[in-house]
C-alpha cells in the first residue's frame, strides 16, 4: 500500500493556489497518494487550471472542511469548536490512520495544539517539538524544538535530543548526530536554571551524542548536527535567521549597486549569488515536522508556495519511508 | 577637568599589547586621560615599543595589579580574592571616582559581578543590564540584555527598556527610540512566561515609546531601536550575529570562487565586499556597556585588537560627556 499524506488546502498565506499546485506538481517525486482538505468548491476551482492525468485524477482525494482557523485565533478553542475546519479534518486523517503524514501551511499554534490533542503523543514523550532544518556554512543542523514548547523543563530537552538525533540519522544520513545544547557558553555551568539542569540530563544519556554546550556563535558555522533549546530560544534563532539572510542579502545588493565597478561585478557573479541565495531559502527544506506524534504532522511556512510545499511533500513521504515515528517510539520506551 | 578613564590592560586573547596600542591610538581622538591596569613591566614593556611624545606621556598613568582573572575562573570568588587583579582594581577606581569609566576585555562574568559588588547599582535598578549595539540593514538597534540576567523578573525588562532608550537618544541621537519586547510573535498574547507579563509594564510606562513585541525576523531590518529581552535571548542573538555573518561571509566567498566569471565579478566588487563586512565588524562599533551602574563600566570582546579598544575608548568618552549614568538615575527615581 502506498503512502497518503493528507494536506490542508486551506493553510498559509497562498491557499488555495499554490497549496495545490504544489500538491500536483509533487506527485511526479514518488508513488504516494494525497488527501486535498478544504473547502471543496475552491479546491476544485484549482484542480480545473491543470489538464490531469488519469494517473494524477487517480491518486487525488478530495475530503472536504468548510472552515478555516486563523491565525489569530486561540488554538485551544479553534481546535474544540472548528470541527469541520482543514486542520481538525486533516489531524483526524492522521489519527484514524486513513493518512500517514499531515501536512498544513496553516496557523501554527493550531497545528500544535490540535497534533497533540487529536493524533497524541507517542507513550512516554512529554512534549511534541517542532523541528526545523538550519542552513549552516556546511549544510544543516536539526533544530528542537523551534516552536512548539516556550516554557520547557530540563526532560523536555532530553527528548528532544533524542528525537532530533533519530530524525537527522535516518532523513540526513548523518552517523551519530552531534547534539549540542544552545547556551550561552560553552563551559558546563553557563546558561540559565534550565540548561543547567538540562545539561547534567544530557551528559547522563547514553542514546545520544552529546557534545555539550553549544554557542550561537558555532551554530552558523556547522558546530552540531542538533541544537536543543526551548522553542523561544529555537524560534528565535528560526526567525533570526530568516530575517538575517534577508537583511544581509539587501546589504549586498545595496553595496554592490553603489559602484560602477560593483556593478558589473554583481552581473557577472550573478549566479553565485543566486546559488547564495538558495541556500537560504526556506522552500527548499521542507517543513517542520512535529516530532513525538503518533503520526506525522508537518507544519510548513505560512507563505509557503508550491516550491515549498512540494519540498515538504517530498520530506514527509521520506519520513514515513524511513518509519520514524516508530523509531522515536522504540527509542523512547527503552 | 578631563575625563579619565580606566583600561584593563590584561584583559582579552591580545592583551596587552593590542589594548595598549589601541589605548595609545585612541589619544588624538579627543581630550581625556588614560588609566592603564595591569603586571607593570609588561605594560611598561608594551609602552616602550612607541616613541611617545611629551603631551602623550602627560596623558597616561600606569596603576599596578599583579593578579589576572581568566575567563574560567567563578566570577563571584574571583572578585573576593584577587583584590589586586587588574579588574579589581579598575572598578575600585571607577568606584572611588578616580576615574569616569573602566574599560576591560577580560573574563566578562567577573566585569559583570564585580561591577555589581564594588561599583554598585543606581539607587532604584533592580539589575544592572549589558547593552550592544546590534548591526542591522538601517544602522543599529540597541540590544539589552546581552549578556547579564540569564534568569530575568519581569520588572528588570522595564528597566532594560528605560535604560537602553536613554543610550540610544543620548548617545546614539535617536528622538523617541522605538522599543520592542523580543518574542516569538507579534501578537500580545505570544511568549513565554515571562515576556508575557513583560509586556504589560512596558505598555503602561509613559517613559518609554513602547512598540510592542518584534520578532527576531524583524530585528536584522531595523524595526525597532530597543530591542528588550533577557540575557539568554540577548546573548544568543549577539553571538547569532557574530557567527551569521562569518559563515555568511564564508559561503559567499565560496560561491564567488566557484567559477572563472564570478571570481572576477568578485574582483571587480572587491570595495563593496569590504564595505559589506565593515558593517557587521564588532571592532568598528565599541563595547557593550553595563547600564545602572554607579559609574561606566564597559566590556570590550575578549577578541578585540586596538581598533575595537579604539573603537570602545571613543564610545566611553561620548557616554560620560552626556552623563548617561546621571540621566539613568534622574528616570528611575522618577
Amino acid at each position: 500500500m502506498s503512502v497518503v499524506i493528507a494536506i490542508d488546502a486551506m493553510g498559509g498565506d497562498s491557499a488555495p493556489a499554490e497549496i495545490v499546485k504544489g500538491a500536483l506538481e509533487s506527485l511526479s517525486d514518488g508513488d504516494f497518494k494525497l488527501i486535498l482538505i478544504g473547502v471543496e468548491s475552491a479546491i476544485k476551482r484549482e484542480l480545473a487550471k491543470y489538464s490531469l492525468s488519469d494517473n494524477q485524477i487517480n491518486r487525488i482525494e478530495i475530503v472536504a472542511a468548510k472552515d478555516i482557523i486563523g491565525n489569530d485565533e486561540s488554538p485551544v478553542q479553534a481546535i474544540r469548536t472548528k470541527k469541520d475546519s482543514s486542520i481538525v479534518r486533516g489531524l483526524n486523517l492522521l489519527k484514524d490512520q486513513k493518512a500517514q503524514a499531515f501536512l498544513s501551511a496553516g496557523a501554527t499554534g493550531a497545528v500544535l495544539t490540535g497534533a497533540t490533542l487529536i493524533v497524541g503523543r507517542v507513550r512516554g514523550i512529554e512534549r511534541p517539538a517542532l523541528g526545523t532544518l538550519l542552513p549552516n556554512s556546511r549544510g544543516f543542523s536539526f533544530l528542537i524544538d523551534s516552536g512548539a514548547n516556550v516554557d520547557a523543563k530540563p526532560q523536555y530537552l532530553l527528548q528532544f535530543a533524542s528525537m532530533g538525533s533519530l530524525y537527522m540519522e535516518h532523513i540526513l544520513s548523518v552517523k551519530k548526530p552531534r547534539v549540542g545544547l544552545l547556551n550561552i557558553g560553552a563551559e558546563r555551568e553557563k546558561g540559565n536554571a534550565l540548561t543547567k539542569e538540562a545539561y547534567g540530563l544530557l551528559e547522563k544519556s547514553s542514546d545520544i551524542n552529546f557534545v555539550g554546550n553549544v554557542e550561537a556563535r558555532d551554530v552558523p558555522l556547522g558546530a552540531v548536527d542538533v541544537v536543543v533549546c526551548d522553542a523561544f530560544a529555537g524560534n528565535i534563532v528560526l526567525k533570526y535567521t530568516e530575517g538575517f539572510a534577508k537583511a544581509m542579502m539587501g546589504m549586498i545588493k545595496e553595496e554592490l549597486m553603489s559602484s560602477y565597478m560593483s556593478r558589473i561585478g554583481a552581473l557577472l557573479a550573478k549566479d553565485a549569488f543566486s546559488n547564495l541565495k538558495k541556500r537560504f531559502d526556506y522552500r527548499e527544506v521542507g517543513g517542520a515536522p512535529l516530532l513525538g506524534l503518533k503520526g506525522l504532522a508537518v507544519k510548513a511556512h505560512g507563505s509557503s508556495d508550491s516550491l515549498a510545499i512540494r519540498s515538504a511533500l517530498k520530506q514527509c513521504v521520506s519520513f514515513c519511508a524511513k518509519d520514524v515515528v516508530e523509531k522515536i517510539a522504540r527509542s523512547i520506551q527503552k
